[in-house]
C-alpha cells in the first residue's frame, strides 16, 4: 500500500476512486485479520458511505482535504460515535456507545480521511505486548509467532501489514514507540499536551499522549499538521499556536547538534538494538554522546505515577469486580491502589526536578538525542522473560525501558524503523526538546531519503 | 502604636527618628513577651543598626522607602539570614542558620522596613491554635487565658498587642485568617502564587500562601504592593504583572455585586459569628445570598492534600524520630503518611472541578462574597472541644471550618476585624475571584471609614 499522501493525491487527481481504495482496504483487513487480530471492529458501512461522499465531492469540483479518501483506524480507546469504546477491557463492553467522535478523529475526517475500524490493545493500555485476555493477542506481521508490542499493538500491526496507511495510538510510557519499533513502522509521540485527548479513554492523565503510526515521514508530518491545535474540550491541550511541520522538512541538517544517549540508554540494549543506533548515528555523522541524568529514577517515578493514577481511575471496578479484569493488568492495578500518597507526591516532585535537568541538557548541548526504542526485537507470544545485561527480567513491563524516561516529561519522540537483514525490524528514537517536533521530522526525512530508515514491508 | 504608613511618614518627615521607633518597639516587645509569648527571637542588634542606617539616609536627603523605619516581625518559618528557621519544630533547631533572607523579607527591607524578630506558630504550621509543645502557647492579647489562633498565632498577637504595626504569616488552610479574627486585626491572604514563597519553609505546597497582618487597610495595601511581583526563585510565583492596589482604594462601591455565603458557611457559625457577618452586610446594604457549591467536600479534600503533602515533607523524620515531634502534629502527620495515593489524586481532581465551579459563581453572580472567618471567638488555652450546631468537635483542626474551602483554590481573602461590646473580637472574610485583591481592599477601606471594621486595641 502507498503512503497516505500518495493515496490522497491519486484520489484527488481521480487516478483512483475513494471507493476503490476503501474497498481494497476492507478486503485486505478481512483477509488478514483472522491471523493478525489487530482489528476489534471494522466499520464497513460508514467507511463505504464516507468514500462515496468523498468521490462525489471530488466529482463536484470540491476539495475534500489533504487526506481525501485515505483509510485509517484507531486504537480502541478513541471514542467513535455509535460504537462502545472498549479500551481493551471486557467491563467496558457493557457501556453505552459513544455519542461523538474523539476530537482528533473529527479533525481527520474533516481532512477527508475515512475511518475503517478500531484496533486491539492491552487492557486499559497497561502493557507493552498486546496480549489481551479478552480480545486475544495481536500478532506481529513480520513473524506471526511474535508479539506486535503494545499497548497500541493493533495500531502498529495494521500499518506494518499494509492494511491501512496510518493509525492512531496512545503512549503513556512507550505504547506508541514500542510497537512501532517491533513492527517496523514510524511511531510518533508529540509533546505532552500538543494533541487533544478529548474523547480518548485516559490511563494516567499526567503521562498520556496520543500520536500516530505511518509508513513515511511525510505522512507523519502531514497528519500531525491535521491533528494539532488547541481544543477547548481538553484542558491539557495547550494554547500554543500550531507550527506547521511539513514545509519545514528540508535536507539541510548541518546546524543541528546531535548526540547519542549514553549510560542508562546503552546498558540494557542488546547488540542489535545498539547496532541500529550506530547505523543512524553514522548516517548523521554523530560522534558525540550525552547523558540524560537520572533516567533510571525517572523510569521508576513514571511507574509510580502510572500505577497510582491508573489504579485511581479504575478503583471502583477493582473493588467490585476484580475477576473481570485481565489478570495481566489486575495485579498491577491492585498494587497501584495500595501505594501511599507519599510515593506519588515524591514522584511528581522528582518529575519537576528531572524536567528542569533535561531542559538544561537541551539548552546547553544538543538538539536531537538518539537512543534505542526497545532493548530487543519482538519477543515470542507468551514469552514471559528476557535476559538483558545478564539479568532475567519480565517482558511485559520492561520493553519500555528506553521509552519511559522520555514520555515521563512529555518530550516529543519519533521512533524510526530500522531494517535488519535476516532479522526482525527495530526502532531508534529521535528525541527533541518540547515543541521541537519539526526538527525531529526534518532529521527523519534525511534518514529516509538516505534509505537508512524505512517501513519494512517484507512479508 | 500608629499604623505602618503613619510611622514611616513621621520618620521620613523627621518628626521622630527610626532609632526612637525601633527602641520603643523593642522595649514593648521585651516588656510584653513574657506574658504573650509571641516572639521566639528578637533581633535587637541588627534592628538597631538598620534603624541607624535609615536615619542616616534620611539625614543625607535620601528616601529609604515607603516603610522607612517601620518595625516588623515574621512567623518563624521565614528564612532570616544568620538565624535558624524553626517552623515551630524542635528538630529544626539543629539546622544551620539560613544564609539569606526570604525574598519577601528582602523586599520589605528594600522599602525601609526594619525586622525586629521571629514569631511563634504551631509546629510545621499544622494547627489553628499556636499551642506549641516546644516553644509554648501564644496568648491572646485580649484575654491571656485564651489562644491567639494559629498557625500564625505569634504574628496576629504581636500586631494585636501593638508590639509591631505589621507581621508576616502563612496560610495553608486558614493560618493567617483564623488568628487575625481571634486577635482582632486585619489578616490578608492574596491569591495563590501571588507572593513569593522563596525562603519560606513549606507545609503543603499545593495550598501554601503567605500574607500579612496589619491594623489598617492602607497598611494591607501598601505592604502588598511592596511584597508582590514575580520571583524567579519561586516557580509558583506567577509572572502576572503587579497591579498596584493602593491607588485603587476609593469609596465608590456602587457597582460591586456583593453576596453573603449561605449554606455551609452559616451552618456551624455561632450567633456572634453570624452577627458579625450581618454587621458587615448591613453596612454594605447586602441582601443577596450565594452558595459556594460543595464547600464541605472542598474542606475534606483540602484536609487530604494537606495531610499527604505535609507527611511526605517530614517522612524521614517521622520514621526516624517521631518522639521529637509535637504530639499534636505527630498523629496527624503519621495518619497522613498512611493515606493511599488514590485519595490524594481524587482530592486534586475534585479541586480542579471545584475551582471551575467557583469561577462560574464569580463570573455570573458576584464580585465579593462575605463569610465568617471563624465559627466562634477565641477558645480557652487547653480547650479541646467546642459545640457547634449541637455537635461537639475538636477545636484545633476545626477553627478553620470556614477558611479551608477558600484557600483550597487559592482565592484572595481578607479577614477584617469586628469589635464586639463586652466580648472578644471576631473576623469576617471578604472573598474575591483570583487576582481581584484591589476590589477586596476597596471594600475594606469603605468599611473601615464607616467604623465597621477596626483594629481592636482595648487592653
Amino acid at each position: 500500500m502507498n503512503d497516505a499522501v500518495s493515496i490522497a493525491e491519486n484520489i484527488l487527481s481521480r487516478k483512483v476512486s475513494a471507493v476503490e481504495i476503501i474497498q481494497t482496504a476492507l478486503t485486505k483487513i478481512t483477509d488478514r485479520n483472522h491471523e493478525l487480530n489487530c482489528f476489534t471492529t471494522i466499520t464497513v458501512e460508514t467507511a463505504l458511505q464516507d468514500a462515496v461522499n468523498i468521490d462525489r465531492e471530488i466529482a463536484e469540483g470540491k476539495h475534500p482535504g489533504v487526506l481525501a479518501g485515505v483509510p485509517f483506524a484507531v486504537k480502541n480507546l478513541f471514542d467513535i460515535a455509535g460504537l462502545t469504546t472498549l479500551a481493551g477491557a471486557k467491563i467496558n463492553a457493557e457501556n453505552l456507545p459513544a455519542i461523538q467522535d474523539a476530537t482528533i478523529i473529527t479533525r481527520l475526517k474533516k481532512a477527508g480521511a475515512v475511518l475503517v475500524g478500531a484496533l486491539n490493545m492491552d487492557e486499559y493500555a497497561y502493557g507493552f505486548v498486546t496480549e489481551n485476555a479478552h480480545y486475544g493477542v495481536t500478532h506481529n506481521p513480520h513473524d506471526l509467532q511474535r508479539v506486535a508490542g503494545g499497548s497500541s499493538g493493533g495500531s502498529a500491526a495494521a500499518v506494518a501489514a499494509g492494511l491501512v496507511p496510518f493509525t492512531l495510538g496512545s503512549d503513556t510510557n512507550g505504547s506508541i514507540r514500542v510497537p512501532a519499533a517491533l513492527c517496523g513502522v514510524f511511531g510518533f509521540k508529540p509533546t505532552y499536551g500538543r494533541l487533544s485527548r478529548a474523547g480518548v479513554k485516559l490511563f494516567s492523565s499526567s503521562l498520556d499522549h496520543i500520536g500516530h503510526f505511518t509508513t513515511s515521514v511525510r505522512d507523519i508530518a502531514t497528519i500531525f499538521d491535521v491533528l494539532q491545535g488547541e481544543d477547548e474540550k481538553d484542558p491539557v491541550c495547550t494554547k500554543r499556536p500550531p507550527e506547521f511541520c511539513l514545509p519545514q522538512i528540508n535536507n539541510d541538517i548541518s546546524k543541528i547538534k546531535f548526540a547519542i544517549a549514553d549510560d542508562y540508554f546503552t546498558q540494557k540494549a542488546d547488540s542489535e538494538a545498539l547496532a541500529a543506533v550506530v547505523k543512524v548515528a553514522n548516517a548523521l555523522n554523530v560522534t558525540e554522546y550525552v547523558t540524560i541524568p537520572e533516567a533510571k529514577i525517572a523510569r521508576a517515578a513514571a511507574f509510580v505515577i502510572t500505577a497510582c493514577e491508573g489504579a485511581n481511575l479504575h478503583l471502583e471496578k477493582l473493588k467490585s469486580r476484580p475477576q473481570d479484569f485481565d489478570p495481566a493488568t489486575r495485579d498491577r492495578f491492585l498494587a497501584g491502589a495500595l501505594i501511599p500518597s507519599s510515593w506519588y507526591i515524591q514522584a511528581q516532585r522528582f518529575r519537576r526536578w528531572y524536567r528542569d535537568k533535561v531542559r538544561e541538557v537541551f539548552a546547553n548541548n544538543v538538539d536531537i538525542i538518539i537512543a534505542p526504542t526497545t532493548p530487543i526485537t519482538a519477543p515470542l507470544i507468551g514469552q514471559k522473560t528476557m535476559i538483558l545485561d545478564d539479568e532475567e527480567i519480565l517482558v511485559r513491563p520492561h520493553l519500555g525501558l528506553f521509552t519511559q524516561p522520555l514520555s515521563f516529561i512529555g518530550l516529543p519522540v519519533l521512533s524510526v524503523p530500522i531494517h535488519q537483514e535476516n532479522s526482525l525490524p527495530l526502532g531508534v528514537q529521535l528525541i527533541a526538546a518540547p515543541y521541537n517536533e519539526a526538527l525531529i521530522l526534518q532529521v527523519a526525512a534525511v534518514l529516509e531519503a538516505q534509505g537508512i530508515v524505512a517501513h519494512a514491508l517484507r512479508f
